[in-house]
């Protein structure tokens, strides 16, 4: 039930946005009681965080794995790091959305914790930008905190406009991505 | 006075966020009555759109300047269309924040305008890379269309964590997406 109700306010919070969605909606949209939706949630505010660090969460797992992956060299990383991103906006397009657009919705008392997650996550991206430094794939005079923004920044961003089912495989559009993160757009 | 309320509440929607500010909490802060409000602006939504026409139109009159400016190749085009992003994010970083935060606030009736001139924005760009394709100064391998998404998905995203006041300057900022940009991340 506490699945459901959280894939449910994904769809209410894509849809209307997490201001104008009420917990009478999201228990109206189920077919439950109000009682049933604090028995799993103290507040809308733990439902949102809870949401975001689902997310998150899923995403640093993946990240985990590519990082530790001894066969693949920082490129091959950073194609993956990529890759998670597109392909969570993929089969999961409103979760992403409710994920970048109400993180601003979240207050004080419940950020702290997808804050630091998602710290966590902009990190080891950064990681493995250094790794590939150090080991001579990249070069050494950009920064790589800001390359790391520049690089989420457009990732990111590509949930507002990306449409799965449309003529752009995931392939295509992370293999654009790379493209133009590693050789550039100088011909 | 019409001024005033923009900037006061660009103030109180960067802070509070839009959905929780009241007309009434703008009016206190100026020190006026609801009459004055609704003098100038019908609803807040009425008011938000002026806010981010305001914003867009303004960075529209500057991409204009640059595009027909015949002394300049489609690099250097480039270069001072990402420039013109970055300096309103230091000159108006409210502003910047309210408009990429708050546009999912804008209603059915609001919002054709500022879209249609957020659309032409994004084409202005896209006409400088479709344009340096053709004069063989970028590469022709890369869509134009994402390309663009790319560029700005990146740049617009400053607003997020670039802090005017910090260490590094709205040049060094510009010159490392525009290396990132241009010859991109490998040795």
């Amino acid at each position: 039930m506490k699945d459901k109700i959280m894939k449910e306010s994904i769809d209410l919070f894509d849809s209307k946005g997490f201001s104008k969605t009420t917990i009478q909606d999201i228990v109206d949209n189920i077919g439950v009681t109000k009682g049933t939706f604090y028995y799993y949630f103290e507040s809308k505010q733990e439902l949102l965080r809870d949401i975001h660090l689902s997310f998150i969460e899923n995403l640093l797992h993946q990240q985990e794995e590519i990082i530790n992956d001894k066969n693949l060299n920082n490129k091959e990383k950073l194609y993956k790091l990529v890759y998670i991103i597109i392909s969570e906006i993929k089969t999961s397009g409103k979760s992403a959305r409710v994920f970048n657009r109400e993180i601003r919705h979240l207050e004080k008392d419940h950020i702290d914790n997808v804050n630091s997650k998602r710290r966590e996550f902009r990190l080891n991206f950064q990681k493995v930008i250094d790794e590939g430094i150090r080991e001579g794939e990249f070069r050494n005079d950009l920064r790589s905190d800001i390359v790391t923004f520049a690089i989420l920044g457009m990732v990111n961003r590509s949930y507002s406009w990306y449409n799965p089912d449309g003529e752009m495989s995931e392939d295509e559009i992370v293999n654009l991505y790379m493209e133009l993160i590693l050789n550039g757009l100088t011909k």
